[in-house]
């Protein structure tokens, strides 16, 4: 398998053009079908963004972030010429509606929520001085920016991150480059200091009940070339028992501001396992995942996974058709658990609310 | 659904006889098709029962040792004819062969090698006053007296683990009638602290790789009407954060002499987050599973998984078909985080190695 840099796979691609710029439609790599099929979805519309955010073809806060703020043009581009003689009433009605629905979609990772208000604060900077296809054409390239720019935040943490790795390295869900705009969040960091010679040994619970351990964070690691190694969710303990683990390193959907993190369902257990053996745990984000109104992570929204991703997950059957889960899509770590926050501002050790805002607030 | 005992599914019958002593067969459960199809295995011969343990149709640790003893009256039976007249070393030696075999099999669960060392018991005591056909008798006398033991150690640790559970119970693999000669071990004090009225709310960790906890022990419970739930095993501690856990309880496969257990994979990260979270932390088994020969855990065999069970479980792509997996089918959880053994001879709590000598040695 090559692994060059083209080899990867994105999670979105900028809006693409075909003509003008009514024609827009986002790309998104539809990852409910990976590992066994890479097929990427043309999204032309808000109900296509919305879908894929629903449905997980598009997941990972950051790149849910990045997706949204596209999936706000998408929806006012084919209204602005009716709204072009009607003034900036209408389009702000058509902006309120794809924000709101957009918000609806997913409640824990905040980036989503982020982004679409970045969205609406450039449409206020600007109504008044942008005709509604030039306002159109500005959103366009504010979304393009958070794009580009969680390319850059990426980066950052990476550069922050790869240094407290080495050895045997423990990780959860998916925070690569399927989940972000860029080389990804606790994914980056590996993958970086995997590029910095650092001699690792990555294990990866496959993540259950959605599986991005297994089915995204796995190939996503070969495809880089680090060494990686596939345990089941029950296994963590046992690994860390064995003396190999030397760092768990995890994202998050959402951080408060003293530094309670909500992330992939199975993080929570991962910090206090982690704890248990002496091992250091790290969350790994950028600034766009603090949600700094929220003083602590009592108040987290957590998503519920459907039932049937545990009963009969991909078509195989796991439990009796009937028999009644619980499913949390995430859990919340607190602080004191949490050894060091890796953001691309710089690595927050000990996370307590006075710490978090002097580096974030 | 009836939840009448007759509906319980049970993991083996007796030996059957269609007419003389040679056409006996050991019918067991094929346990693996569960909880879609319900399937009994007619063995006929050693193979078929070194292939079921193999192949796991006949799983969990005290119905090993029972289909184990059944297995070495099923070896004897066709050559005691032709060892009739040739004295009792022919014999012997089919025995020992039959044992070293059925041992080889699986070498965690002690319970197989302690029900085949009692075989081996059975047949030095009576060799030299029974023909060859006798012996076989006898021997199968003993496979159904280890099985209806089974059922009355199961019994009475029920008896003696009811009374510690109440509320919300956590549990792992299955540990019921199916992994048993009788009610169970773990999930046995379950069922019957449910019969006596106390009231339950139970969860069980689907317990990947082989999904002995969505698979069987949830439509076990399911049948037998307690109420339960199904989480991932990755949602253990976020659910015991919750507060509604208030004991977790277990089974085990093997018990040092210290009282360190080897249990079901994902025990171990349990008995940890138990203790993070202040819950007592129960191990169910028989005195039949206790390896008093072996002075701590740190020497456990232990069995590794099948890379595919966790790659490709059930024939759903989980992980690319080429990435490295570590897959222990069990880990080691040591004394110190064992709230209490619950025995059939009486509950051992803080578990040491002078408490265990003093109950069962």
């Amino acid at each position: 398998m090559p692994r060059t840099p083209a080899d990867t796979l994105k999670p979105l691609k900028s809006l693409a053009w075909d003509g003008g710029l009514e024609s827009g439609r986002l790309v998104v790599l539809d990852q409910t079908r990976l590992p066994g099929t890479v097929r990427y979805l043309p999204l032309r519309d808000l109900d296509g963004v919305v879908e894929a955010i629903a449905e997980m073809s598009v997941r990972g806060a950051p790149a849910i972030g990045i997706a949204g703020a596209y999936g706000v043009v998408l929806h006012l581009i084919p209204r602005a010429s009716a709204a072009a003689g009607k003034g900036s009433a209408i389009l702000s009605k058509h902006l309120d509606q794809a924000i709101e629905r957009l918000a609806a979609v997913r409640s824990t990772p905040v980036n989503l929520r982020w982004a679409l208000e970045r969205q609406r604060a450039c449409f206020k900077r600007h109504i008044g001085h942008l005709t509604a296809l030039e306002m159109c054409a500005r959103l366009l390239m504010e979304a393009k920016r958070i794009h580009r720019e969680d390319e850059e935040l990426c980066a950052r943490i990476a550069d922050h991150g790869a240094p407290l790795l080495a050895g045997g390295v423990l990780t959860i869900g998916n925070t690569g480059a399927l989940a972000t705009g860029g080389v990804g969040t606790a994914l980056g960091c590996v993958v970086r200091a995997h590029q910095l010679g650092r001699k690792l040994q990555v294990f990866v619970g496959e993540s259950r009940p959605l599986l991005q351990g297994s089915r995204l964070t796995a190939p996503e690691l070969q495809r880089a070339g680090v060494p990686v190694t596939v345990i089941c969710d029950s296994m963590a303990g046992a690994l860390m028992a064995t003396g190999v683990v030397k760092a768990v390193i995890v994202g998050a959907d959402r951080i408060a501001a003293n530094g309670d993190s909500a992330g992939q369902i199975g993080a929570y257990q991962l910090a206090v396992l982690a704890k248990g053996h002496r091992i250091p745990f790290y969350v790994a984000a950028p600034y766009s995942s603090f949600d700094l109104k929220l003083r602590d992570g009592t108040r987290m929204p957590i998503e519920q996974r459907e039932a049937d991703a545990v009963r009969r997950p991909r078509g195989a059957l796991f439990a009796p058709a009937d028999v009644a889960v619980w499913s949390p899509g995430f859990d919340v770590t607190p602080a004191e658990l949490i050894t060091a926050i890796v953001t691309d501002r710089g690595v927050i050790r000990s996370p307590t609310a006075a710490r978090v805002k002097s580096l974030m607030g």
